[in-house]
Formats: C-alpha cells, structure tokens, sequence
C-alpha cells in the first residue's frame, strides 16, 4: 500500500443512469489512486463513490470526477428524495493513513480553489475545513436545495468560500470538507416495541445529551419484526465503537430488551477494531506491532 | 504481500553468541521470505526466530537456516536451561494467508526429507504433520533430549520418519511440524494469592478439562503482587481468544477476583483480532471486506 492514503468519498447527483455513474468513476481513477467501491440509489437519484490514493492522487481524481460530473449531469432535470445543491453535491476528504486532519483541511481548500477556477463552480467549505461554525454542518449549507441556491448566496452569511456568487446554471454548487471516517453501525434490539429504540437511540446520541460523536435513530425492522437503532459514528478516536454498543446495551436493558445483533453498513477503519478487541480483552492498547500480518507487511515495506 | 504465506517459527540451540545467531538469521533470509523477529534468551541458550514468505521462500530459507546451524553450532558443548535435542531443535510451519494446514503438512514432510538427505540429520514429523499419535506431542519426542538421543532411537517406536537410526553427531535430531499459530496470551489477576490463579488455570486448561486448544499455568508477579494465569492458544480458529478471557474472568469472579489487565506476548493474526471484535460487537461475522484497509489492499493488488 502507499505511504500516505487519503479517502475522499464524494456523493453525484445521479443514482438511476448507470453509464453515467461509470463514466465519473472512470474519470476518477487513476494510477495513483483506486475506486474501491460505488453505490447508487434510485430512489434518492443520487450515488456515492470512494476513492481513495495518495493525497496527489486523490487530488487529481476528484477534479477529474467533478469535470466529468459536471459534464454529464444536469441538476434543472433531477428530482430525488436526498436533498442536494450540486450535480456533484458533497466531497468529503478523510485521513487514513499517515496523513493527519490538518493535512486533510488544507487539501480540501486546495481541492476547493481548483474546482471553483477550473469549472467556475461556487464551493463552501464544511465540517473541519469550514470557515465559520454555521458552516460546520453540511444541512445547513445545503438547505433550500438547488432550487433556493440563487437566493441564499445573495446572503453575505451565504457568500461562498471560493468561486462566484451565483449559482454553476446546471451544476449549482458544492461543498467541500475535511472529516473523520464515518462508521455506520445498527444494532438491533430484541423487541418489536419502536419505542424503546427511540429511547435508545435519544440517549446514546450526542443532539439529545449521548455521546459526542454519535448520531442515532430508532427504526423498526418490519421483516423480521424487531427494532434497530441505527447509527453513524463520526469519530470512533474520540467515541469508539465498544463503547457506543455497551451504552445500548445498557440501555436498552432498562426496558429489559436485549441486543440481538449488530451490523456494520459499509466499511470499519482496521484501527477501530483493533480498539474493540484490545477494550473487551482488557489489553492496554493493540497496536499494528502486535499484529502479524502488520509485522510482515512492515518487513516488506 | 505475498498472496500465499507461511510461517516458520525455527528454534536453534544458541542464545548466548549473539554474531552465531545473527549469521543464522542471514541465512534464513532471501528474496521471497524475510525474517521478521528473533529473540534470545541466555539462561534458555535457545533463540526463537520468525521467518514468514511464500511457501517455496519459506522452504529455501528454513534449509538455507538449518545448514547454517549445524554448521555453528556443536550441542556436545550446550547447557542451558530448556530442553532440547538438536542444534535446530524444532521447525513448525504455520499457514497464514491462501494456504491451508495440508499444505503446511506437505512443506514439512517435503523440507524434512530435504534436510536429512543434504545434511544426514534424524527427523521426527511432530504435530499435525505426525506419523503416529504419540509423535504429536514435541515433549514426548524430545524426552530424553539430545544426551539420551542415540539410545532412545533404536526403539522402534522411536525410528526417525526420515534420516539415519543414529544422531548427528553435533546436531542431534530436529523435530519438524505443521501446526496452527500460537497466541502467547497472559492475564493478570486483581489478587496476590497465587491459589487464584492456580485453580483459573486448571480450570481453563484442556489438560485438567478446560478449553480443547488450551494450555495455561499460574505464576505469581512477585514485583507487581498479583497474579497471572499464562496461557499459549493453540488454534485460536476453534477456542476463540475471546471465549478464552470471558472463561478466565468468570472463574475468577468465583473467588471474588476481578481481572486486572491482559497482555499478549508476541503476534496475534489479524483475523483473531477480527474475531474478537465481532464477538464482543455482536456482529454475525467480521470479514476482511468490511475493513477499510483490507479493501483498500485488494483493490490495489
């Protein structure tokens, strides 16, 4: 693997055509950086797509994927249940390995200056990169969509960080950031009650007084005839996972249910499950030292 | 990495001359196999050196090594305080990755052959890799160690799988095996009373009724004034390291006792660590695809 990986896991505004979500794909990779994975939604016409590469590498895929989405598609004919402002809509860049958040901050911008010149796109930065705390969060950047975009940057509170201040006439605008990996984690509960996973999820999660990096629902899971609170974990360094699953555990056996099972919906940074086993073992850390395959890996590198 | 790996876990009877063990190490090594650790111990004189590659490396590096040894080292002139009947003592072979336990089988019985044809040396099959039941147990064929070799080999029972009906004369005999990877795992009791430890390891242990690939003992921490129940486990595929702990602790609890910390001593595979993550998230099964840097490491390769 490269020394230095960032992630970038950008969302378009096209989950139904196929051949169009290839096509950006492919103006994405390249050698230097890889696909590992695209998902598309009809129902929400809209796809997310992971790349990741070498910082360069991630930098010169991203601008070959905005070019080509901008290219392909065009947001006045879109309609779909996720909300969006831009053709290509959100990208996000994470740090993997070697590669801290500061660095991911400053790629961003770059990222974000290119974009704006090159395809005279207007562009917000959000979460760690943004340039104010109100444009911290992604929703409020993206509320009225791209039918109210016009409008709202007429706002100097809206005034975009890079780009002009009207809106691409077929692409909009987008927003572009530095985070922590995501992890999407549901766990079940042994009850067909939805409220107990209401209950559950209202007091794991950090807008209601839970953990800081924890976002949570209640869901119930018709099928099978049980509930889930469904979860993304936004910094599993500062949250881990263990301990969000002991925390609805425990919870959730105040109403006397139990945990069936979990699931994780996409993928999990090796280090965090690394940080779930050393936590239940009760070792003081496990790092990639004490690992084999790690060892061996390093040996050869 | 390599696609297929295998391990080897070599011990030579040398762990006082540092330049002999480290002219052993040198020879072991070569473009297809690499070692990736060696330690000595004095009061032991016996060095443990892990040697991981592709299974022809691995066989080119453990002949490369044991022609070294016997070139080096002369047991007519070894004390030390760990039994032991060869100059290469005993050479296990561990499946890793894209290799199953036959092939390691077929590597020993091939590599035993080739080292008491090229260097006239007696070899037992051990392990996995046995020819009879009682030449499972390496303590069984090593009883007597190398003073009491030349006798001991003109039982019938005890007539080499391969190599000649008597001693090498400054190498002994060398004991080479497959078997599954060892986890050297210990834990520390919340208690100076040694009894603890002594009655958790029992009851933990295959040999007094336990866990099938279980052995354990219990030793006091005279400096810390806890302590610890020591244990190696021998197929972490089939007693998982988290049932282990979960058994240990709750037979500690019987007498009041909390655990304290764990330790490993040495490597743990990855998919132990997996494993032990998935018991704990409930999750149905933690396979490399859900983890971020193993896809990453797929798409790449």
């Amino acid at each position: 693997m490269w020394d230095r990986v960032v992630e970038s896991v950008p969302n378009i505004s096209e989950g139904r055509r196929r051949e169009v979500v290839e096509a950006v794909v492919a103006a994405a990779d390249g050698p230097d950086r890889k696909v590992i994975d695209f998902s598309m939604d009809a129902d929400h016409n809209r796809a997310v797509i992971t790349l990741v590469g070498t910082p360069a590498g991630v930098e010169e895929g991203i601008l070959g994927l905005a070019g080509k989405t901008l290219e392909l598609i065009d947001l006045r004919k879109h309609t779909g249940a996720h909300p969006r402002m831009g053709a290509v809509d959100v990208i996000p860049f994470i740090p993997v390995r070697g590669v801290e958040m500061e660095d991911c901050i400053a790629l961003s911008r770059r990222v974000g200056e290119k974009i704006a010149q090159e395809f005279d796109l207007p562009v917000y930065l959000y979460e760690e990169s943004a340039s104010s705390p109100q444009r911290r969060d992604l929703a409020a950047i993206r509320k009225g969509e791209f039918e109210g975009l016009a409008e709202k940057m007429l706002l100097p509170e809206w005034k975009p960080d890079f780009g002009p201040t009207r809106p691409h006439p077929s692409g909009g605008a987008v927003a572009v950031g530095a985070r922590e990996f995501l992890i999407a984690y549901n766990i079940e509960l042994a009850t067909s009650d939805l409220s107990v996973a209401k209950k559950v999820a209202r007091a794991v999660r950090h807008s209601s007084g839970g953990l800081r990096y924890v976002k949570a629902l209640g869901f119930p899971l018709e099928e099978k005839g049980v509930v889930q609170v469904s979860m993304n974990l936004t910094n599993f360094k500062k949250t881990p996972v263990i301990r969000v699953f002991e925390l609805v555990k425990r919870e959730a056996a105040r109403y006397g249910v139990n945990v069936l099972r979990s699931e994780l919906v996409g993928m999990i940074p090796r280090q965090a499950v690394y940080d779930v086993a050393a936590a239940c073992l009760q070792l003081d850390s496990l790092t990639p030292d004490y690992v084999l395959e790690d060892r061996i890996e390093e040996a050869l590198s």
